[in-house]
């Protein structure tokens, strides 16, 4: 399926220097996609002078003026960088000249620019912010990892109905469970929010398996997780932490004397592979789901790997139709579950 | 310091042959300590026969003759089990026999029984989980745990003074960090309630650094984590969660093939080093705080090491006065800040 994706070039810690050689790499892995590289004008052109000429003739230049800070309020952001190169690639998905967005800038600046130029959803509250996790069996999806620190048992059910057609887009997986994070398995556990979505859940026609509880989440329990964004975070966080401590103590440990150092010479396949199997660049990428348009969010310190990993994740997003999975699953949700009224109206916030 | 501790000798997976070898090793480890060991008596009396002459005279067996079910739900714990183990090694708190209570059975009903028999502090609205996990500099204290699912700014303050006084209890710090677990460091980022937190903790002369993420809990930027009982619950189970995927990905890597196997061989020392860096039996026992006695809650698989630990936590916080520190705390905290109202009266729930 030809797919063109609009790529704020400027975006991230590094810009430019990580974005082209990224470019370049996905577009001849996926030979029907093509990108807009949007950016300034003399620094792109220049970028770009480098590449291979069939994969340059498959990158159209959209040159702008201005780019949005990593630390720039998003509200400003929205409202005096009309011409940013982050403000340019939505639109552009906006305008259908491209079926998706990748940027790795000011996350808070894109969910408010996604929102304002693309709206939401019909059927959804707010747009969720979604990624990939490993797990013992493969990957999980959890959502929201920030974008909704106060949800409702209905936002949560479109939590629910976002990360199952995600899953379906991007991992094949036609009927994906569903579990909703929780302080523990049974009925009678959580608060009164958590509680409802439970109810809403069982009766939506959904692959809801029930609760689970945050070690579900890397045992890969469900191929889906739900929750607040506030919880969310604060998972996702607390495991960035937790691997950046045990890879500090295991270096301690292979680097304690000669005899540990010889240890570690004779593991080096060994710990190779088994930091690539948790390689956070391999699950780079963020869905901003929820969004009348595909937009994904690469972490800012992105390096070259990671930000193809972003693009790959966004043209199988496109490839595999997760926008109308979603606007099925939530007339199938609705027909299962009449009395709950789902948003009706565009909203921009 | 003279200090007796009521055990609850029937509770957890295991009972008696994990409770009776680790009282054993905590006596002969801490002279100035006794024990009141709760049970079923014949089957109590009998573990105790093997045990050193000198050990056994400084352990009193106090017969019951019931066992709260790890299953049971707390309210039947409290309302038919008034001479099971659990409630007994309480009751001898409240009477003042002890000065602690350890137990590894159900968390939900040693809850319960601990607010209804000993009461909660005055200027403490509802008691709170803490325990410690280990981070890149030492140990963080980490609450609530998962005993309220809704809290107020208040309570978050309360837990703030009450982790402070335990940390330094138990690590010796005098004048320990207070973070506020949030998902993001600026003061615009949160919820309602953590916002208002925030500001009551700039004002409470603790030692407050702001917020902190949930990476922060492992690299230690503060001595002390406050949540609420349901984020605190899911950080700590997904970082569960996670050491086991990696201790499984990592055991997957060694024993691919024989050259790994080689290394693990070779590697033996240092991943068993790495291990018990990491061991949560050194981190065994989660402290009931904010009850007007100390109760440790050991985890309910733990073994005879494990139990230990939470044995010798329970005397440490004893020992160097925890309650008095929380009290002597509440009272400079109200001082700084008179127009918050800490809760006066004894309550039950």
């Amino acid at each position: 399926m030809r797919v063109t994706i609009a790529v704020d070039a400027m975006g991230g810690d590094h810009g430019l220097p990580v974005t082209v050689p990224a470019v370049s790499k996905f577009l001849a892995a996926t030979p029907e996609a093509q990108v807009v590289m949007v950016g300034l004008a003399a620094p792109l052109e220049a970028a770009l002078a480098a590449l291979d000429k069939t994969l340059r003739a498959r990158i159209t230049v959209r040159a702008t003026s201005e780019i949005v800070g990593m630390d720039e309020p998003p509200t400003d952001a929205l409202r005096h960088k009309k011409d940013s190169s982050m403000r340019v690639a939505i639109d552009l998905v906006k305008s259908g000249e491209a079926q998706a967005c990748v940027s790795a800038g000011n996350t808070g600046a894109l969910m408010a620019i996604g929102k304002f130029v693309l709206k939401t959803l019909r059927g959804i509250d707010r747009p969720a912010i979604a990624t990939q996790l490993p797990n013992t069996r493969g990957v999980s999806t959890v959502l929201d990892l920030g974008a909704n620190v106060n949800c409702s048992a209905e936002q949560l059910l479109q939590f629910a109905i976002m990360g199952s057609a995600l899953t379906t887009a991007i991992e094949g997986n036609d009927n994906p469970t569903v579990g909703l994070l929780n302080i523990g398995e049974e009925e009678t556990k959580g608060n009164e929010v958590v509680k409802e979505a439970a109810e809403l859940l069982k009766h939506s026609g959904l692959n809801f398996y029930g609760n689970v509880e945050g070690n579900d989440i890397y045992k890969g329990t469900t191929d889906v997780v739900v929750c607040d964004g506030f919880v969310g975070n604060v998972a996702l966080k607390t495991s960035e932490g937790l691997v950046q401590m045990l890879y500090k103590f295991l270096k301690d440990e292979y680097t304690r004397n000669w005899r540990s150092r010889l240890a570690a010479l004779i593991s080096y396949r060994v710990l190779k592979s088994f930091k690539s199997r948790l390689d956070p660049r391999r699950f780079n990428g963020a869905t901003l789901i929820g969004l009348r348009g595909v937009v994904v969010k690469s972490h800012g310190s992105a390096d070259e790997m990671a930000f193809e990993y972003a693009l790959h994740k966004a043209y199988r997003e496109v490839a595999h139709g997760m926008l109308d999975r979603i606007a099925q699953r939530i007339e199938a949700v609705s027909a299962q579950l009449p009395s709950v009224a789902l948003p009706d109206a565009e909203r921009a916030d």
